[in-house]
């Protein structure tokens, strides 16, 4: 019996390895198309990306994968038939279950529907951008909360809060009541710390912006990453006008950065954020790869490795310790004066600022908040589109203090709800708090932690990181995952603290 | 009747498009393994490749397929059932129907073992080559002749040769007859003129060896390319240990190229040859893709364009009064003594080599007949794999009056025997043939052709071999293309006329 479930787990197995080498090969051509395709292949790339979102949908979706799953799970009542399973393997199943219920939810007419109004809405959002004309958007961002709320229709339980169904293609197992909770929890002593840092003198951050050469920022790069533990024989690094990684594998597991040549830590905090994103992919058991135990748990978690890296490490004064001697040795002009202190200082410098991607650690999270609010009231029918700019500004004000002069550095900064993307934002914010209980795991289990980072001993972090989080796949959810390797539930509270003691030293509150 | 046969032409060419955007995107695959791919996935590529090498197959012989051509035509005879189509449609068809034919004759099952073994042998096939053991390939070849053999028995018409078969695949239409024809009215012709140049003074080349910096090849590279119109926005330029050109669509052909830091010539001549080649691709017609109207003729076609462009204009005295003087500008080390005669003659130096991929205009053809000529033996069974060194030298002898030191520059120079692609090398000669023929309808063509290429105008060729190649697809094959294009049955006299004439001169026979 229990020999007949591991066959049929087998083929199971194999079904969704097929599927998932078309996803890898569907990475590939987006990645290439972000670095390398000429520009006047856009068109073809379209049909060839349209067309392995097809193939994809299609293998997921199929008679075949339904027969050999429904060998092993009541597909209906989500109750595991098969026998002796390992633990792992029934939250495969479990996972594979979820997977396919979502991906049938969808008509195959409207999967293609959604994917062709959002790729245009793509263009026409970059035009309006450009030209700082909301209204030009706005119609299409109407047709595209329509089309969200019929997904949403599409794929909610009954009862459950329409931004739910959303939310949970990003961050599995998590409610808006969740992120709701998290999110007030958090709001207001941000936003109290912010006021306090902007009563206070601020520091000064002049040295990091001058001119920084290239080919030094880039070898600066290929440090970190040697010293991080990104393997090169397994990815490579390119560079795009917006930084990102992409993995097919975890033998293959790429990165691009982009290069200030006036900003010294930009391309620093690009490094570290993406090679964290990259250490994740490479990490994943490569025998598992097509099972959900060889896939990365959600966004949230995602972001926490990425987070992890560029604000935990790499705004870390004893990091720093080791490593800005390096960095006056490269670009000597301008830093020859400066002390690890004033570094440290700048480069955790707050100030509030109209652009999430630039933000510090303590605007960043209000960025998130704002978007999530604001999203989760249009896909209510609360806020209308032609409302949003006003919406945007208002909080903005409120939580910041500040005014965009116009859309452009307001709501359409971000690419994500012309992709249709709802229920992403969060996450970001997630990643930083999922991180920070990490962090607080990772100081408790390593005593000489400062010591180890002073001397510039960073790639043992791989190794924690593979033990905490990469080793499980999605064999847990979120917060699940962050009880099992944190030992205690998942809170708020080793984030804000973090926060509130950081600031408090270098502001001097 | 004619406008439902219209409306099952679209239908069938919508079918066809599929595979192709398929072909498309495996093509983009494997220019990433050969110029971007870390090392460390080559194994998830081969996964990624078989899986794509599945789809295309399945997708060329579904039923789908078979319903819709079967609806315009009659697939066993060939008799064109639908009226009123065009005469390119009804060639179209044509090519349809036989492509059809081929690949549904060969077993799913004898598909993939076929890739798998070949797969192996070229990782055996670079071993022994590295470490100069014939006896570890040899056991792979015969295994390879074995399934070629299998492969012909699956294709051939009765009565047919064995090597007809598989000399289609690369250049349809021509027989096995019509090569060993063409091969023996040039072969007698070329040895003869080789030893008259034996013996005959050699030229002066040492002044193409030195030091060039790679930054002034590549940028030399970018001029040429510019010049032939080659547009970047459908293309780009990379590096790989072997040249290629990958197309995907008109819109993305891209090429690679190889720097010799101490060889003046060898990139020039690669960016002319790939350079050729991706024209051709990124002049098939864009509104065709995915019909035979919008493919390449054959290998033979194919590398008349590449060979036209590195040999024909590329060795050329009246391009060089051009681009030698901006040669010497910037290389003018060891150059600045070199008139453009003495460079004329030293890049036509013939001599003989163990090389097929380094060989002059003189040697090179019979590089390919000797290639030929043992291939034949080996499916025939006239050879056995264990002779074959012993056989490869003594031809070598014969024809050049060389004899290799060792089998690494003797019979395991070339990859093709270890892919099992047989009936490939003699592609590589007709090209050259049927180069000369379009280069002597040029040149009846364009009176002032001389005076252009004097003037380094050489972007009007571009367009002449649209009109004469490009534009037509596989509208006709090779031979009757080349009947289209310049007037006249093709034969080898132009090009044996060319050779004659250009080394009389070169070396005052």
């Amino acid at each position: 019996m229990a020999k007949r479930d591991q066959e049929n787990y087998r083929k199971l197995f194999e079904k969704s390895y097929e599927a998932k080498i078309l996803e890898g090969i569907s990475n590939i051509l987006g990645w290439d198309q972000e670095t390398m395709m000429p520009e006047g292949a856009s068109a073809i790339r379209g049909e060839q990306l349209k067309t392995m979102a097809g193939l994809i949908h299609k293998s997921k979706t199929s008679p075949d994968f339904k027969e050999a799953l429904s060998n092993l799970i009541d597909i209906k009542n989500g109750k595991i038939i098969a026998k002796g399973l390992s633990k792992e393997q029934e939250s495969a199943l479990k996972c594979w279950r979820k997977d396919y219920l979502r991906d049938v939810a969808l008509p195959e007419e409207f999967v293609k529907n959604f994917a062709k109004i959002t790729s245009e809405a793509q263009v026409v959002w970059r035009n309006a951008k450009k030209d700082n004309n909301f209204k030009l958007f706005a119609p299409y961002l109407e047709k595209i909360i329509d089309l969200v709320k019929q997904k949403s229709r599409h794929l909610s339980k009954k009862g459950s809060h329409p931004y739910d169904a959303l939310l949970d293609e990003y961050e599995p197992g998590m409610t808006t009541e969740d992120v709701d909770s998290l999110f007030k929890k958090i709001k207001d002593p941000i936003i109290a710390l912010l006021n306090k840092i902007k009563s206070k003198k601020q520091v000064k951050d002049d040295f990091l912006h001058g001119k920084f050469p290239d080919s030094k920022q880039v070898s600066f790069s290929q440090t970190l990453l040697d010293d991080m533990g990104y393997d090169k024989a397994y990815g490579r690094l390119d560079f795009s006008s917006h930084p990102f990684s992409s993995s097919s594998h975890p033998t293959d597991s790429r990165i691009t950065t982009r290069i200030h040549p006036t900003s010294l830590m930009s391309n620093i905090s690009v490094i570290l954020h993406e090679g964290g994103h990259a250490l994740y992919e490479m990490g994943l058991d490569p025998k598992e790869y097509g099972s959900p135990l060889g896939q990365a748990v959600s966004l949230g978690i995602h972001e926490s490795q990425s987070r992890f890296w560029e604000t935990r490490i790499g705004k870390n004064k004893a990091f720093w310790k080791h490593y800005f001697p390096l960095l006056k040795k490269a670009f000597p002009k301008g830093l020859e004066k400066i002390d690890l202190d004033l570094f440290y200082k700048a480069i955790n410098k707050v100030e509030p600022s109209f652009i999430r991607v630039e933000a510090d650690e303590v605007t960043y999270p209000l960025h998130v908040i704002l978007r999530f609010e604001l999203e989760k009231d249009l896909i209510e029918g609360k806020l209308k589109v032609k409302d949003l700019p006003k919406a945007w500004n208002k909080k903005m004000k409120e939580y910041f203090g500040i005014t965009p002069k116009n859309d452009q550095e307001g709501c359409l900064q971000d690419v994500h709800w012309s992709m249709g993307a709802f229920g992403y934002f969060p996450t970001y914010a997630l990643g930083n708090m999922y991180a920070a209980q990490l962090f607080e795991t990772l100081e408790k289990e390593q005593p000489n932690l400062e010591k180890k980072l002073e001397k510039g001993q960073i790639a043992f972090l791989k190794e924690w990181l593979k033990a905490k989080v990469y080793r499980y796949g999605r064999q847990f959810e979120s917060l699940e995952l962050l009880k099992e390797s944190t030992g205690k539930p998942f809170t708020e509270k080793a984030y804000v603290d973090y926060l509130q003691k950081k600031y408090k030293e270098i502001y001097g509150l």
